[in-house]
């Protein structure tokens, strides 16, 4: 039972009658059983968003199947859709560059299989991480980025995920900006920890600017990321309690613990195929 | 638009295969518009939930037609259901003793129309409450309780609710502890405000408790009240930290504010039909 | 022993060897007995805070006497310092414009002694508030403001808030710019209810800022006024939990709670003279 | 300056007229400048605590020679005092069983320099964490326990703690119970972590029961050790919300992101210096 694999399907279309009977009734007919079913109706946009879990075993279509029988439907209703199998493991790559902290968390959680997911390599732009990562029996890539040769490293990063098929790109504190077409081929597949609870104290050293406002309270933030730097769809966040007491360095030690829960569970929903963008928003069906 | 009214169905069954099918053509072959769909298979015991809502505008079906027409296929997967329509607007008795906090808060907010419901009247075994009551233009009555005159004082309440045609029972910090018939014409129905996190200090004087244990964290809990006391299906909880500074005077404030928002979150809720009990505990769909 | 009454000392001063001592030396020395006392010392500016409360009840000092004794240490360590009794109850103006739940949730806790102070009237430049601020025998008073006139109102206001000994002003969602003269009589007076996590979605409208931005998380902030908006120091935050399922009706509804306590909280801070404000942010002694 | 050492005195004693007065005092005759101090009078039982931290730089005293100097002080107000220095690195020995989350985030923690403290050795009663405490090169010893020899092997674990100056004990998900003479030697120096929000779900399997129970928020709790499990005195406590739709092995991975924390949060409270226990309470000054 345990091995069970099912399917989701995650979808999005202008809102119409009878889509929820439609869905299910493709699913019922080939004789599926639904063991999840969320729907959402955005009020503003009218769009409708689904997210539905069925079991293959039993299901009169094979998994290859499926995309072509739905098709129909989805080009019916205007459907952008994403079809995924519970017992595909993605790969990731994580970046990094001198704060480890996340890093080492993923690597630990990843350890304990806490993700289904696995994580051949990291790169980073300095060699810091390299000793902990190799510790763990992971590939360390060492990318160093001036003004001068970034463009070109970025795309020798992308051929290296490509080559090593990387499904997903996590930024765990990762200093470099991600730019063009590296952006458009991981569309909605790069993850970043923001240390700040977005969109207070965008940019640099959130630290020191909440320290510097005197708020009472931290937090932090994982999203897409997009081409505009911490504007992309927030998936998660979490907060913390400050005092005037907190010096920088107390800042940072609270902020850390939240910046690998709250990256955490922002992987941990990409993984489990909960999340839909739309716009610079998501839908998190949890 | 806005005025537009919707039903909502709560059902609950065995699990089974083409549920959520069935029931979404039921309303798609009578032409209705789901607005929201929200389901939910407890695994062990294998046991279906859901809430719908759909739009009656356009539903080729009147109000009353719908439970006959549905009734067929609730038998046939055995379902529990209940069926309500947002323009239904519930009567509400509140029970107090003499902390009133909780009491007031209610009156105000639905003062400001935060609720979709009628407070017609405040019961109380004091006359502490009877001054703000009034003022804000309810019904106040008197029901002293002695362990000689409980059972009668019971039935004339019970009378009272009813001649005024209350759906929902709430206690706001009442002190007496409801008894048999009156739980089962209210099954489901009365929802009490507990000032511990429970089932952490249960009973009685839950702040001193709270202080001689020295925890760091104290909250409250909304609930249904069942027959053993403090053990009714949880619908809301939420905490605040406290510490060694606080004095019991100082939990007794922090936990006001926490009863009466854990209150107000509980009933809403309820209000808004996204609550399912089975055994002791509760499905909300949020 | 419940009517005793306390001295409360704040002050801060440049960072010197000693100061504790010399600060509670002076206290013992006139035999008082301290019951509180909390230090902070800014490592950043080298600035030392201090709140310290001890019992009158045998101090060999009358309460007139110790801001002439205290003076000559004051003054050899450079010291800010306020000198508060707890016997004394302050008096609050609320002003408050359309959204009534801050002004109705203070009226309603000081209706139940949760506050130490009295207050004695309303400022609204609308006639809203005016039923419910009569029902509980508080006076209301209208200001209509418009370009024209503000300067003006501002002066009548001002002069009938000093008419009433009127000690703190709350600005429990006040739709209008307090400025000049006002600020400078009434400075680290007026404590203001932000409806954002503050410095997230300063300015107008922000529950519509949250929503289009798809936070997952909303705040409110409680703070002195100062010349610049939204950006005085900030004395209690508080946060919560919203979903893509939440509309702005419901980020509305939700955020109303939350400004409730938190204004509570920050205006309850104040009454029991925790805050010591330096630059733009605040030392709370909780 | 970052090498700056500081002395701490943590201090407990029947409430007193002139106490604050007096440390202070001893301090600043000896030329010490005290960079923080925190007090607080319970006023239940009418005793004071106080923790205050001072330079060493420039104080007149040897550290050797500051116990000598403070008795006569403390004997005259039946003090309980402890003196520590900044600059002592405390050897921490760690207890866990099949569980590894908390132990390995206590390794990569320390391994980040995290906590000023040194990890070096784990003891087990299972040979499940060998492999990744040996990985980080720590010692790892395995000490099976049976009924029948558990007397036995805590007597030698005792001894080996000692052998290697063990000043604090961690249990980080240990399934056995510390007995008698352990207990006594390592009072108030044993810190376990247990996976609920205490006191609900005191014993066994406490997922189990919160998802039985229904609650809508778990906890995790850490605390000192005493004879009676999970009655000990509580230092920190967390919690996060749950629903419906957690599933036992979904609560046990919010859970363990808690536990890990918690148990982090606890221990460095104690690395620093900043609890006191008196009964079956903590003061904790942040």
């Amino acid at each position: 039972m345990k091995n069970a694999v099912n399917a989701i399907l995650l979808l999005s279309c202008p809102d119409r009658r009878g889509l929820v009977a439609k869905i299910s009734n493709f699913i019922f007919n080939h004789n599926g059983n639904i063991v999840h079913a969320d729907q959402h109706t955005s009020k503003r946009g009218k769009i409708f968003f689904m997210r539905v879990e069925w079991e293959l075993n039993g299901f009169s279509l094979g998994r290859e199947e499926i995309p072509a029988a739905f098709a129909p439907l989805a080009e019916q209703f205007e459907m952008k859709w994403k079809l995924h199998f519970t017992d595909y493991v993605p790969r990731i790559a994580v970046f990094v560059s001198r704060h480890l902290h996340c890093l080492n968390d993923l690597i630990l959680r990843n350890h304990m299989s806490e993700f289904k997911a696995e994580i051949p390599l990291v790169i980073s732009n300095h060699l810091d991480a390299r000793e902990s990562v190799e510790q763990f029996g992971l590939q360390f890539f060492h990318f160093p980025i001036t003004q001068a040769n970034k463009a070109k490293q970025e795309k020798l990063e992308m051929e290296l995920l490509q080559g090593m098929k990387i499904d997903i790109v996590v930024l765990a504190r990762y200093m470099q900006i991600i730019t063009g077409k590296f952006l458009k081929v991981y569309h909605d597949r790069i993850i970043n920890i923001h240390h700040s609870f977005l969109p207070a104290f965008a940019g640099g050293n959130p630290y020191q600017q909440a320290y510097d406002r005197g708020v009472k309270i931290i937090g932090a933030t994982g999203h897409y990321v997009t081409e505009n730097l911490d504007e992309g769809p927030i998936i998660a966040q979490d907060v913390i309690k400050i005092s005037h007491r907190d010096s920088i360095a107390d800042i940072q030690m609270k902020s850390k613990d939240l910046e690998r829960i709250v990256l955490a569970r922002a992987l941990r929903l990409h993984l489990e195929n909960r999340i839909l963008v739309y716009g610079s928003k998501t839908v998190v069906f949890e």
